[in-house]
C-alpha cells in the first residue's frame, strides 16, 4: 500500500489543513468539485476542507437512499446551513430500493444494491449536471488498509477495486483524508468548525441501514431497523462508546403475546469499544441498560419479539454483521 | 382444563409418592409398563415412582435421537444403573434425521421430525416388542397450561393434541406428575433419591439440541450446537439460574480469520431466572462470563464467528427461540 499514515500523535492539525486546503485549490482551479455528504464525520470534514478551498465552487450532494436513519437528512442540511455551507438532497429511495429487491448477500447488497446504484445510477448523472471535473471522497486510512487485506470491499475506494474513475466516470478524485484513522479524523473535524453532533458521532458506514438488515432489504425492515436504531440513540448516545447498532435478523423466533405464539424477529444489540476499527471489544454496559433496550424495543418496535447483545471481540467477530 | 395444580406449598411430598406409586400398581398390575426418559427431571421422577410401583415390570428406554447433549445417554443410563433400574438405549438416529430433512418450520420440526417419529416409528414398536399394556409420560402441569393456551405444541400430551392414544397405538396412558410444576416436580425428584445431577438439572425439553438449531437441523448443526453446549456447561452449571441453553443462527454474518474475511454463523446464549417458566428473565451474568464464554465458543466451535446474550424477558420472549 503506497499511501502512509499519518498518525495521531504526528499530526499538526492547522498544517494538515493548510496542505488539504492548498491541494484542493491546485487540482480544482476554476473548475467545479462535487461531493456527497453520508452524514459521518469522514465525508463532514472532507466538505468543509473543500469549502475552505473553492467556497461555492464546491457541490455538496445528500443522497437520500431511503437507507438513512430518521430525520438524518433535514439535520444534516441544517448543521451545514450553520456552517455556511449548502447542501442538496437528492430523492433515490426507489432506485436503491428497487436495485436492492431479492438480493440477500452482503457483498452483492454493497456492489450493486449501493455502490453501483450511488455512482452510476445517481452520482453519474449529478456529476454531469453539475459540470464537475473533481469528485472528492472521504476515504480514510483504515478504509484502505481492510479493502487491501480484503476484509471488506469499501463503496467509496475506487483504485482498491480497480476501477479507473477518471476512464469509467469521466472524474478525477481527491481523497484529502486518506492518511488518517478516525481519531485524527475527529481531530481535524473539531478544527474546522464541525460542530460536536458531527466531529464525535460515532461511525455509521456509507450503506447506513442496509448493513444493518440480514437478509433481503425491503422499505418495511429499514422501517423496522431505524425505529430500533431511535431507540439506542436515546439509551446510548451518552455511554461514549466507538460505535453502536441494532441489527435486525433474518431469522424468525419464537414470542408470546396476549397469552398466545408470536412468531417475530430478533433486534440485535452492538456496541463498541475500539480506538481504531481494526480491533473491538463489546461495551461493559450495565445490565439495567440492555433491559431497557430489550423492553423498549420489544414494545415500541412492531413484530420484535427477543433482543440480544453482542459479546464477542473483533477478531474473530466483525463491528457490521453485514 | 380439567386438571388441578397442587401447589408447592400444598404438596406432601410422601403422600403424593405413596398415592402415584399406588395409582400406578393399579393401573398396571400383573401388566408390563413401558416408559421413555429424557434425561430431564420429568420422566426422571416418572421412572422413579413407576419402578417403586412395579420393579422390573417396568422397561425403561432412553431413544438416542442424535439430538442429545454430548455423552448424554451414556450419563443417564449409568446414573439409573446406581440406582438399581435398567435403562436401555434404543439408537434411531438414523430415523430422526432422516425426518428432519429440509424442516424448517419449528412446529413441523417438533411434529414430524420428533412427535412423529418418536412414537410412531419408534416408540410404538417398542410397545409391541415389550408387550407392554401401559405407557407413562412426564407431562407436567406447565405443559398442559401452554398446550391448552396454544402457546406451543408439547410432545408428550397426547389428549391435548386430540390423539386418543388407546385407540391409535393401543395403550394406555399414565401421567403421574401432571399436577406438578417444576419447583413440586423436584421436591419429589430428591425425595425418591433421585442424584442432584437429575433433580436440580435445569430443563432441557424433549426436543433436544433440535429446539436450539434454528432452520434445517442436519447432523452438522448438531454437532457445532453440541459444542457450544459443552461450554455452557461448563461456564454456567454453577450459576444457579433456571436453564441455560446454546442456539445455533441460520443467519450468516461476517467475521474475521487470519486477516481475512470469514462469513460464519452466530451462536446465541440464553440463561434464565424464573420459577415456572411462565415468566421469565434474563440473569445478570457478570460481563466477565460472557466474554468468556464468547471467546471459548468463537475459539473452540468451528465455524462460530459471533456469539449473543439475550436480554429481553418473557413475555414478549419465549425461553426457547425454536
Amino acid at each position: 500500500m503506497s499511501v502512509q499514515e499519518i498518525t495521531l500523535d504526528d499530526l499538526n492539525v492547522e498544517k494538515f489543513i493548510e496542505t488539504q486546503v492548498k491541494e484542493i485549490k491546485e487540482a480544482v482551479g476554476d473548475d467545479i468539485a462535487i461531493n456527497a455528504l453520508s452524514g459521518g464525520v469522514d465525508s463532514a470534514v472532507v466538505t468543509m476542507l473543500a469549502y475552505k478551498a473553492i467556497g461555492d465552487n464546491l457541490k455538496t450532494y445528500f443522497i437520500e437512499n431511503g437507507l438513512m436513519r430518521e430525520g438524518e437528512p433535514e439535520q444534516i442540511v441544517g448543521w451545514f446551513k450553520n456552517l455556511g455551507v449548502t447542501v442538496e438532497i437528492v430523492d433515490a429511495k426507489d432506485k436503491f430500493f428497487a436495485a436492492l429487491k431479492g438480493v440477500t448477500d452482503p457483498e452483492e447488497k454493497r456492489e450493486q444494491g449501493i455502490t453501483q446504484v450511488f455512482y452510476k445510477d445517481v452520482f453519474a448523472d449529478l456529476v454531469k449536471q453539475s459540470g464537475a471535473k473533481v469528485l472528492l471522497q472521504g476515504t480514510n486510512f483504515t478504509d484502505c488498509e481492510e479493502t487491501a487485506a480484503g476484509v471488506k470491499r469499501q463503496h467509496n475506494v475506487f483504485e482498491q477495486i480497480g476501477i479507473d474513475p477518471q476512464e469509467t466516470f469521466g472524474y478525477k478524485v481527491l481523497e484529502p483524508i486518506v492518511q488518517l484513522r478516525k481519531p485524527a479524523v475527529r481531530a481535524v473535524a473539531r478544527a474546522v468548525g464541525l460542530p460536536g453532533e458531527i466531529s464525535e458521532r460515532p461511525p455509521f458506514p456509507g450503506p447506513a441501514l442496509c448493513a444493518r438488515v440480514i437478509g433481503e432489504v425491503t422499505p418495511d425492515k429499514i422501517a423496522t431497523v431505524r425505529k430500533a436504531t431511535v431507540i439506542l440513540d436515546d439509551e446510548l448516545a451518552d455511554v461514549g462508546a466507538f460505535q453502536y447498532m441494532a441489527i435486525l435478523h433474518d431469522d424468525m423466533v419464537t414470542g408470546l403475546r396476549d397469552g398466545g405464539r408470536d412468531y417475530g424477529h430478533q433486534i440485535e444489540v452492538r456496541c463498541w469499544e475500539s480506538t481504531d476499527a481494526v480491533t473491538a471489544t463489546p461495551t461493559e454496559l450495565p445490565f439495567g441498560t440492555l433491559r431497557k433496550l430489550a423492553d423498549r424495543i420489544t414494545t415500541e418496535v412492531p413484530g420484535i419479539v427477543s433482543v440480544t447483545y453482542n459479546v464477542a471481540a473483533k477478531p474473530p467477530n466483525c463491528m457490521e454483521a453485514v
